[in-house]
């Protein structure tokens, strides 16, 4: 087997409307956000695989030897990606010498590099590999860094496996997968996040893939052919909630005043219609003001929804506030609870303004990025287009 | 005619849930506003009528043979209060020497006061009286000032008639009509209102006439016959506004987003009805913390509402923050965009957070009184019972 190095990137995830409504069967949108997680494969003839994970201090290697014992057990499956085999689970983790209780994202990332490997050479010859990611997604925070993660290794996996084609063309920066490819890595990719999260709803995992924006509804996801790519800063208000007891918080709401609650979720579904149709008609015409005034609308309302479910946060407030005495609007995205939270900029939103914000917002003891939502999912890069200081990071193993 | 001194006082008025939602078809809850307006009657023989209305800076006096030259056109109408006659308030602003439109408090108070005597007494014996009027309430503060001060004339004026009776007996300190008296009493204040207001709802001088709390739904008012007393701060932020432009805003953005905005009308109008609810059992059962609890929330989710509704002001959140800091909750009440907030104190609020709560309200520059909603409509004291400072200002006239 011949083995091609490559270098792919896949992007995090915010939730633009929707959060907690889509658990209640109402619209999400959820979109890229163009802060990438950025895999480099190279091939070896050491006879090793071997996994870096820097940000979470992850370093592995297996004698291919050792790996091959394990393949009796999977020879039979064919590279099977419609659902995840739970034995073969079983059998990793005790391979790995972990119990079922042990869930940190360390093992679990190595559990779905291991998983998808094996599943996809075990038949056949295994390669001699390295992998190393480097993203920058913070972890834990909602954004989607497992999901990219994950989308990054399929990728790059079928690519070596040869099931798609690497798609980077001679003279051009990044290359894009076709459809069918796109949903090929994507089936895998979701078999990862299952090891990772579980019981995972897959949107994480298709806006990896695909980018752009999906269109989330009663487990049903869309992704939307043509969205703006939207400038905004991402605020990690660093406060650690947890999603399930937010959302058990909301649910609660709901049942004690259903009257008042279920017509705030009718609302939080319209806004998320009205955002994609404004954002499908940013593609069709020009892009106006009053396109962007809407956009901050919309922003605005559902950020008062939120808290009307119990799931705001005094630093989300302040994230709020901050970003208004600016003229710029937020919300919390995702959970809740603190975590983070978007900021729309403007087209006209000068460096002076962003840059005077970031401070503040740094200064509030948050971490703060300007970056954009809407990019393009996983895709191929040539080595040198991408940021010297991410090179620097994967060339180091 | 023999004409005996009184001592009336009627209620301001608070929208507690509803405002703006009325306005579209949805149920509000008005409220009496213990901040009170005080009318003394007194009997004169010097064949003048007089009124002094010192909060405005309007005392007026005239003699009967001039207000005896307005009877002709007034002799035909028998003291008629089904409606406004327009052609006696133009003979009446002639009278005055007012233009059409001239619509000053001081202008308005006056032709009121005029309406009612003439219509009460033109077709008979004219008594000579002093009225003289003292309020609580800022006025021109959607706190219902107008209403309390044409239910009190009302009151008073049509006591003098003989059309009501007094109703303080003996040794009580106040006392209150019957209800076909207080129907009496609310539509001669509403023709007072008419003349103040040009298009009246009627709301505030039956909350007037009336007290306690009134729904409010399509035009028709429905006093509720028992609920509790709850203490609240008043605040007024003093930020001048508009009720026109904040209610045409509102209707703009259900124009411009109604898919978004009606389902938030249902929800304020599910706040309106479970408020109700909890009121009346509060009356029925023994109130728990957990009544509290749930007129707090309610409270909160209806100020976002009115966030989103776009009636909210930098001001009213400074208010929320300031109170939210010591505990309390609060939102605005009636036209928003600055104007009036209300502030629920639970009955375990102690002074010394009541205190410093109002003393943090006055350093933020707004105007705030501990008082509470849900008390009496209009009743007659017995002079000593009322609060000195009050007397004293009555008695300077």
């Amino acid at each position: 087997m011949q083995v091609r190095d490559c270098l792919i990137s896949a992007p995090g995830k915010a939730i633009l409307h929707g959060e907690h409504a889509v658990v209640h069967g109402k619209v999400a949108l959820a979109v890229s956000l163009n802060l990438r997680t950025y895999l480099q494969l190279k091939a070896k003839d050491d006879g090793k695989v071997s996994i870096n994970l820097p940000n979470i201090e992850t370093f592995v290697s297996w004698e291919l030897s050792e790996l091959k014992q394990l393949i009796p057990c999977f020879s039979d499956k064919k590279e099977e990606v419609q659902r995840l085999d739970p034995e073969l689970v079983k059998k990793l983790r005790e391979f790995m010498g972990v119990n079922n209780g042990n869930l940190d994202s360390s093992t679990t990332a190595t559990l779905a590099f291991l998983y998808i490997y094996l599943s996809l050479f075990g038949s056949g010859e295994m390669p001699s590999l390295t992998v190393s990611v480097w993203s920058e997604l913070p972890t834990g925070a909602g954004l989607g860094s497992s999901a990219a993660y994950s989308v990054c290794l399929a990728a790059a996996l079928l690519c070596v496996s040869g099931k798609i084609p690497a798609p980077l063309k001679d003279g051009e920066q990044t290359g894009r997968w076709c459809q069918e490819d796109l949903e090929l890595i994507n089936s895998w990719a979701f078999q990862g996040e299952k090891i990772i999260h579980g019981n995972p709803s897959g949107v994480d995992n298709a806006v990896g893939t695909w980018g752009g924006m999906l269109r989330f509804l009663a487990g049903k996801i869309i992704p939307l052919s043509r969205v703006p790519l939207l400038r905004i800063l991402l605020t990690n208000t660093k406060v650690p909630r947890s999603t399930k007891v937010l959302v058990a918080r909301v649910k609660d709401k709901i049942n004690k005043f259903p009257s008042i609650m279920i017509p705030v979720l009718d609302s939080v579904d319209a806004i998320s219609c009205t955002c994609e149709k404004v954002l499908t008609e940013m593609t069709c015409e020009p892009i106006t003001g009053e396109h962007y005034n809407i956009l901050e609308e919309l922003i605005d309302i559902n950020q008062h929804h939120l808290n009307v479910m119990g799931v705001g946060h005094p630093s989300l407030d302040i994230l709020c506030k901050v970003t208004a005495a600016r003229g710029l609007h937020s919300k919390l995205t995702g959970a809740g609870g603190g975590g983070c939270g978007i900021t729309l900029l403007r087209p006209e939103t000068d460096l002076v303004t962003v840059q005077g914000t970031v401070k503040d917002l740094r200064d509030c003891g948050f971490d703060c990025w300007e970056t954009s939502i809407g990019g393009p999912g996983v895709q191929q890069h040539f080595p040198f287009s991408v940021k010297e200081e991410i090179l620097e990071v994967l060339n180091r193993y």
